[in-house]
């Protein structure tokens, strides 16, 4: 894989100096001695230096060796142990987020930023993106001591931290699980007994310790999610004085052969089986209802997890994007439709090429609008202490999550795919970067909740919860914005069009609302709902963005070097408004339509 | 990979025995005193059972295996041979479509058996499908000489035929090609020198001979494709016996390392590189005006591998989909929207499953309708003596070629990637049959000529030949066919709904061809026009065979085990009209848009 993988920071840059308003975060009392917006540049520059650089060659390592798996034990390519400690040891990774290190970041920054080092090499996001997410629990609801021991070393990447829900029979379904707790003599202490699938870096050989973050179901305690609670339990148990001692009993029985992320062990976890593996209970053991808290608990980090793979989308789908502009740059075929007499040109000069590349440009864009501005509600939830915006950052974090997860992540693969195919026939060759690009990127609208469970989520929850007005509150930004600019100059067709969107996507909700009504109906829309939200958001987001570089334009002039940027911005949004907010229309006539096929269908037609 | 690709023969035989009108074919001098309809049960099934079980196993080692480049060589995994073989010599490939062999078979039944074949293997089908393309090329154009030594070993699959255009600064644009072709002192024979690239089974171990059709410029002749003459290019030259002899100073300078086909050998073939390489002209050389006759020859191997591409992506979908079917219909997850207190459930029973697997199932049965209708249009051009007839397989060849090159194998990717998101995380698992088909499949829109390019044949010349009379005639068959039929008892919102449809894709063509002044528009539009044509036609086909379908319900009732079948096909057809037709009344939005930005912007803004 090439490493040229992210030629920018610009739009970064623009997102968090131009757009958001990063002042409101960097003025908090958790900020406000630190670094400031001014500090911004820097930051960017040097973290995509250092992944194009030092994590970026090891990409192909990770994909072409990938990982082994011998005598119980996973073998990663030597690189990866490489590009994982440069990762953490600058400051990237954990200790950005560290809530005890001063000089930590908005999650705003950290997430622009990280999408450099998830380009860079997307098969160890695994192995150094969620030792945060997972102190964060121990943090949040760990026994002091459980703190001191695990979240300095886990924020610092020195041990890693995992997720593990699934089971081999429980996998959407997560109440299924049957992994058990027994209780110990020793409070908080239980034996932890069963299997868990699909465990990324659940075994590997980078970091001295891998702390599990294990769902399970103490005895006695309810059926189904309900019942479930959390537990610490690491690979080697700590000992007096911090460091790795006794093995905890903790098998790794396979590693799965992979489309993609080859470079990362996703593993089959075996807990107890010599009956001796001890988990550290997360919280209070379930009373009297048999109700546990471990999937409230693991949906604060399953959240945070959610919005990275929205944000893997969009840095896979930027590092296929900036590729293809630079092959479209170098490859010179035909003749331009416009000038053929000039002879051959670069494709970059094909309309078709230039279609393609508008495509992935202005959805990239709306992808990172979308994950950067829901980090921004984070910063706002975890550090504001403004109660009005307190209150509208559950709003967008409730109704964004789902929205980035699964509208991200899926149409990236449309993106990706528009990239390959400029390429022509050295796009299928494993020489060039977007081949890897293509497999890595297949998993992303699967794991952390596959994107149909985002769509539930969405329709089943977030447009229901508070009988409907969390939503209404969500849309009513939308509509503001609309009110407020529907007339600025050089805009009109794009806001006419948006607004006749906005309508019938209204209209569609109604539809769908009195259909829902018939059992089954909420559930095969769902998915083409939640698409079409992420429609709506994306084209307010770029509409936003627009005008804000309309004006930049107007101050500096098309001689400004800045120029092209700004120009760009503008396209991505007349683009997609015009191109690919048209589908809002079809989709209120296919909601019109109702049909019933799907449910009315016995699956026997499927056999024949 | 599972060799569970493909379950059924049920639609070929609706399509062959009771939608087609295949006994206007069997009628023919050509086929009259061979097969009958009666004999297409035993055929199928035939060549699936062959299929699954002689060539399915091979898949594994094609892809997981690959293709070796040692010294010059290629090394294709063992058991390709032994499925290359069990293909070729039991009269599945190349023999059924010879013209001098008596038991012959129509194009329509060959390809509808094909599909089998490519879904079971499909690196392999670069090396079987092309030998009778190339076969013929000799047939219709070579000297007599040419076609006794060379038409019945490549017919027979003893010696294998490859198509030798793109060079590695020629590829959309063959035009540019530069490999020479020298007279000598013998008339029709040729010193060969360049060098071609992506060339399927450019060399291999399978075969004794390797018999390249290879397109280079006479000197002398004319710039561009018009001056490009085709010869056939033997890797060995046959002895006085027909053997083959001495070496024609050909190498395989290396193969591809891809994304799928792995079992497929993709070559750089140097001609000449020692200046004696010989290459035999088919037909005459250039005259005066510098004109060579390469490109028409090669467009009627091209223009069957283009309908080759689309069945392929047909195939390949069609085998996820199969496979699919299986593991929703295995995979225990969750409860039963509808009933959830009857416990855990297959996951078919959950909506969203039978959402993706409905949209998998119309889509396959629409390709599949489009490719073996237009092999039938071959058929009657081929063989019927009917003149009206013969002018309508002018026009139908025409317009259907590039869409169900482009439009199957592009929508045929979407198929799968719903397939793969089935499975869950094991999607994203090379042990399970789906990540290779997702894998392989994204080759078909990019070779033969990319969807651009079949794009580009379609807005620019199919829609305007003979000042669009073609197309108004391909048009009418759509229109007679609705205006025979929309009031069909049970169909009457589905042909509601198309009538709007059409009505809107009428007015949506009317308001490009204005756009279309503008230098560019075009060529922006045309991917889009194509998929827009692709879908109407789509719907005409599901709609066409689903009457059908439900007349037999109405003869069978639904106690006939046939009936899940029949039903499928009405609810195919339902599905696709209600779901999938409303993106036709976006795409009239988007062409009222009329959006310039592809136009207008500079490159410069995909730089930053």
């Amino acid at each position: 894989m090439s490493s040229n993988f992210m030629n920018t920071t610009r739009d970064q840059k623009f997102i968090l100096k131009e757009w958001l308003d990063m002042n409101t975060v960097f003025a908090t009392d958790r900020f406000k001695d630190g670094y400031t917006v001014d500090d911004l540049d820097f930051i960017l520059d040097n973290a995509l230096k250092g992944a194009k650089e030092i994590v970026g060659p090891s990409c192909e390592d990770s994909d072409q060796i990938g990982c082994k798996f011998e005598n119980g034990k996973v073998i990663t390519p030597p690189s990866s142990k490489d590009a994982y400690f440069f990762i953490v040891n600058n400051g990237f990774a954990g200790s950005n987020v560290d809530p005890d290190d001063e000089s930590a970041l908005p999650m705003t920054v950290v997430w622009a930023l990280n999408e450099y080092f998830i380009a860079a090499n997307p098969s160890i996001q695994t192995l150094w993106l969620a030792n945060s997410g997972a102190a964060g629990l121990i943090r949040d609801f760990g026994s002091e001591e459980l703190k001191k021991i695990y979240c300095p070393k886990m924020y610092s990447g020195e041990w890693a931290g995992t997720m593990d829900l699934t089971e081999p029979q429980a996998g959407s379904d997560v109440g299924d699980s049957t992994t058990k707790a027994i209780p110990t003599e020793d409070p908080g202490v239980y034996l932890i007994k069963g299997t868990k699938c699909f465990i990324s870096g659940g075994e590997q050989d980078i970091t001295d310790n891998i702390i599990h973050l294990t769902l399970a179901r103490i005895e006695g305690a309810a059926k189904g999610t309900k019942g479930l609670s959390l537990f610490v339990v690491p690979k080697y148990l700590p000992d007096a004085n911090g460091n790795p001692g006794e093995w905890n009993d903790i098998n790794c029985a396979g590693i799965e052969h992979k489309l993609g992320h080859r470079g990362s062990p996703t593993c089959v976890v075996n807990f107890g089986e010599e009956g001796t593996c001890k988990g550290f209970l997360l919280g209070n053991p379930p009373g009297d209802d048999g109700a546990g808290a471990g999937m409230m608990q693991m949906f604060k980090m399953m959240n945070e997890e959610r919005l990275m793979s929205g944000l893997s989308g969009c840095a896979l789908a930027a590092s296929a994007y900036h590729n293809s502009v630079e092959y479209a740059t170098e490859r010179i075929q035909g003749r331009a439709t416009t000038n053929p007499k000039a002879g051959r040109c670069s494709i970059i000069k094909h309309e078709d090429v230039k279609r393609m590349l508008m495509y992935q440009k202005s959805h990239i864009e709306a992808f990172r609008a979308m994950v950067l501005s829901t980090f921004w509600w984070v910063d706002i939830e975890n550090y504001s202490s403004d109660p009005e915006l307190h209150q509208l950052a559950k709003i967008f974090l409730e109704v964004n999550t789902p929205i980035v997860k699964a509208y991200c992540s899926d149409v990236s693969l449309q993106c990706i795919s528009e990239a390959l195919q400029i390429y022509g026939g050295y796009g299928f060759s494993e020489e060039y970067p977007v081949a890897e690009i293509y497999r890595d990127a297949r998993i992303y609208p699967i794991w952390e909740g596959t994107n149909y469970i985002q769509s539930l989520d969405l329709v089943g929850r977030k447009m229901t919860m508070k009988k409907g007005q969390v939503f209404a509150a969500w849309m009513k930004h939308i509509q503001d914005f609309v009110a407020a600019n529907k007339e600025a100059p050089g805009f009109e067709k794009e806001f006419e069009i948006y607004v006749d969107a906005m309508a019938k996507y209204g209209e569609t909700l109604q539809t769908l609302m009195a259909l829902f009504a018939t059992p089954g109906m909420a559930q095969q829309y769902a998915t083409r709902v939640l698409h079409a939200t992420g429609k709506l958001w994306a084209g307010k987001l770029l509409l936003e963005m627009a005008l804000i570089a309309q004006k930049r334009i107007e101050e500096l002039g098309t001689d400004h070097f800045d120029y092209p940027f700004y120009a760009g911005k503008v396209a991505s949004a007349r683009f997609f408004i015009k191109n690919i907010i048209p589908e809002l229309t079809a989709f209120l006539q296919v909601a019109q339509n109702a049909d019933t096929t799907v449910l009315e269908v016995p699956e026997e037609i499927f056999f024949v």
